[in-house]
């Protein structure tokens, strides 16, 4: 996987998740279509009347996610920004996506605005596969920030920790170490290490 | 459709969307199941480790959505609360959903916290039908907050509104009057108004 197939991905299922905040700070999510995906760069569309536009004009600030039907979820961060050449954009976007003439036939059209996500960062969550699989990447120039635990030099190698974990994704050594890749962010082992050797990042 | 058949439609889908707001402001979404509904009750769980779990641990503030196969958008907003009783709700949400043994296996479950939203507002919003269809109930003791456009007496009746409306939901009258279980929320009409007689609320 890369962030170019993390987005093909998206834009294969295109309906998918667009997260957003609004002006009194509560989480505001929709489904919205994922209209074209040329390498790292994802397009979308929505009406100047939404409250969804009010909020990506406001800073852009945008989250995505969706399934696939073998329970692979991508998650994308990211910025929105909107284009300008209006509409040519939404030409584009129409001859790409024939059936949005049923929603917005003719000229009305033009009441949809064009933007682009080219910069954040995507994750790629692969449930359907035992131990379960997550791999981020960096989106543009976005910056892909590691979340989830890591074992200390604190480990006294007690083992407690792999017992516990649900994915079996701790192996044994000086310290102790968590395969990241595998890693659900469950918490489990941070929980049971009775060293506090297990930091949260 | 009322709110208890929009939770059910959630609960079918099982895999929906859940949208919070991380401790920076910006909007973060993962996908999640649906682990049970009761009459206007939705429920889920996540693991103590996640940064979901810290989300809704601090203010509860949730948006869900979903699609179905017939282009039906449920959108639930409002407030998760974590529930007393861990174990009890565990056992039940794995009783019912067993795959969840396959992530999580034997005591492994109670990283595992359960959470109810029982309060807030739910949008059924159809697609897949001209013109589209939309309607919002409030969930437990939430209230619905009407969104999108209306015509004040200030209309002259020119009719412009009409004929630029992608879903033709503005009906002649004095003054004219949008259908409101029929409208986008695009926006054309506000723009296209000559006398700013529509008002966005």
């Amino acid at each position: 996987m890369n962030a170019r197939n993390c987005l093909e991905v998206l834009r294969k299922i295109k309906d998918v998740a667009f997260a957003t905040v609004d002006e009194v700070g509560k989480p505001q999510v929709r489904i919205i279509d994922v209209m074209l995906v040329e390498g790292e760069r994802l397009y979308f569309c929505t009406s100047r009347g939404k409250d969804f536009y009010q909020q990506l004009e406001r800073d852009g600030n945008v989250a995505v996610t969706a399934l696939t039907p073998e329970f692979q979820m991508v998650r994308l961060n990211g910025r929105a920004r909107r284009l300008a050449n209006q509409k040519e954009w939404i030409d584009r976007i129409f001859e790409e996506n024939p059936s949005m003439n049923d929603v917005y036939p003719g000229e009305s059209r033009y009441v949809l605005e064009p933007f682009v996500i080219d910069c954040g960062n995507v994750e790629f969550f692969d449930l359907g596969v035992t131990p379960i699989s997550r791999e981020s990447f960096p989106v543009g120039g976005g910056e892909v920030s590691e979340k989830g635990f890591v074992i200390s030099d604190a480990c006294i190698g007690c083992g407690k920790c792999l017992r516990g974990c649900p994915q079996q994704c701790i192996e044994e050594g000086t310290p102790f170490r968590i395969m990241q890749e595998h890693c659900l962010h469950c918490g489990r082992c941070f929980e049971e290490c009775p060293v506090q050797a297990i930091l949260r990042r």
